[in-house]
């Protein structure tokens, strides 16, 4: 009787889910919302319930999955890979924006604005099949690491939202990133630290070739941009690969903007979330002035429109996993 | 005592899968070959072993899944969808190919090409919302007749494709669709009828442009083509949504040559299947010759690629589902 009794607390206790999904998260009203979300939508019988096929959450990646600052990760990936290319390419040291990248000098480089970052872009992510792609960034990746903080970039996501991936595909969620970043430089990492498999992964790409080469079929990059999934760009590309709109999605910025209108215009139960970075202590403050990660209209808009602002520094009780390689996310 | 003993054989013949999971396949090569590479890939501790995330299996639809004879179904859906507009398009009736489809006059409207083609597409997928679209095609998919059988479309699915579709993801493969066909005009019923969800379908794609009508947004379709799904671009429409190489892939013409070569260029187990439709009597019977589907290169290179043909009319004991409403799949 007594072992019976014993088992039954125990299946009880795991039933109800004893173990806080979200424990990098304090009690304030962010955690609420999404927890009475979830709870609502997986309800069977409710008229809010949402059937498993359809509960599709988009999340955002630079700055809502891992931070953003000083300047986005990919573009150290960029400068890295231009020095790297440099001895092949003599003609750089008279080019711009090639010129000040190579003398360290980042902020002389983008003054060219969105014309240099495209040719950046260009000559460091065309040219190469897509499987000699994914073997650089898998290299810098594991071993590249960030300025300030001496973290490999891997290693600055960010826990609570690791911990809410997780908690909603336990609930039956399809979990995906729209990210206006590249979709080939996020693909070779990105199921390994945040669970989310490569179909699940949009961005934006260029366009690509398919051609033998000795005999063997290879996919080469082109140096074109096929779909930039910013702004627009991202319920379009939400279309494209998903082609079912979202129930919940989570951005930072005036980028997500779009996403987060898109997903919240769709009938029945929605949801919306905005990462605020206001933490300089423990990470990064910027929002309306920020050249990266500009988060000013969204801002505005979020309380008239019922979307959750999350404050790092008020609702986070951690910011990043313990360092020691990658977070341990499920499958 | 009897009661156990019940209970433990019926356990025991579930458990080994007494229940033919490919009842309308013939006891010959093909589902020899099929059975043979699905336990050797999920056999775990065997050199052979593929982790369930990297079991992807990518189908064409057209001849692969459903039938494609005399045409196109998607062109029939277009021709109809002509006739619906004409009243708002007076032109028409002076203008090729437009002209000839309201005669009726199939052949004349295509004599033009794939420039007529290209218009009557333009003309019958564009402008509208994606939600509007979805509404036209889910309309038109659960009422239109095939002209010689009768049929409902998705009744013209082939049975054991449906057994095998299935098969493969009882044994944790992720199925896609690869077509040429339009992605937009697949979503609406291929959950249903494939039990493949939107997010793994992938097909030809026109532009779309995010735009806020009475305040809401809307995706509209635009009259340009973003993605030929067909031949070289079925593997850069696999690289693009799954990002991951497949390990099973299904064809029947020379516009899955380039995916069927794909596929099974990568390292590993790989299985590459043909369809060859030489079923006169219980379907239809064309390779070579054909306007539609056509299986010449493919079907040279087979042998000696290690492909597997399948016959229509020797590995398959039926065709179709038996007809009342669509199939029975499963998610």
């Amino acid at each position: 009787m007594k072992t019976l009794f014993a088992v039954t607390i125990g299946c009880l206790t795991a039933a109800s889910g004893a173990a806080d999904p979200l424990p990098s998260w304090n009690a304030s009203t962010p955690r609420q919302s999404i927890v009475s979300f979830v709870e609502k939508v997986t309800k069977e019988g409710s008229s809010d319930f949402v059937p498993p096929a359809e509960r599709i959450a988009v999340f955002d990646n630079d700055g809502t999955l891992w931070a953003e600052q000083p300047m986005y990760f990919q573009l150290f990936f960029a400068i890295d890979r231009i020095k790297a290319l440099a001895p092949q390419h003599p003609e750089w040291k008279e080019k711009e924006p090639f010129a000040s990248l190579l003398k360290g000098d980042v902020k002389a480089a983008l003054a060219g604005g969105e014309h240099a970052l495209v040719q950046i872009v260009m000559a460091t992510h065309a040219g190469l099949t897509t499987e000699e792609f994914e073997k650089v960034v898998t290299d810098w990746i594991t071993t590249a690491k960030h300025p300030k903080t001496g973290k490999l970039y891997t290693e600055m996501v960010y826990q609570p939202m690791l911990e809410l991936l997780a908690y909603l595909r336990a609930n039956g969620f399809k979990t995906f990133i729209v990210s206006g970043g590249g979709i080939e430089f996020m693909r070779p990492w990105a199921e390994k630290v945040y669970g989310i498999p490569p179909e699940q992964i949009i961005g934006s790409s260029g366009g690509l070739k398919y051609e033998l080469r000795d005999g063997k079929p290879v996919l080469v990059k082109l140096p074109e941009i096929a779909h930039n999934d910013d702004k627009d760009g991202k319920p379009v590309g939400i279309q494209r690969h998903i082609g079912r709109r979202p129930i919940f999605a989570a951005g930072n910025s005036d980028g997500d903007f779009q996403m987060l209108e898109w997903t919240t215009a769709g009938k029945g139960p929605r949801f919306a979330m905005i990462i605020r970075h206001d933490d300089a202590d423990r990470e990064f403050a910027y929002d309306r002035q920020s050249h990266v990660g500009r988060l000013d209209h969204a801002l505005d808009e979020a309380p008239r429109r019922g979307w959750t602002v999350v404050s790092m520094k008020n609702d986070w009780r951690k910011i990043h996993p313990p360092s020691q390689g990658t977070a341990n996310p499920t499958d």
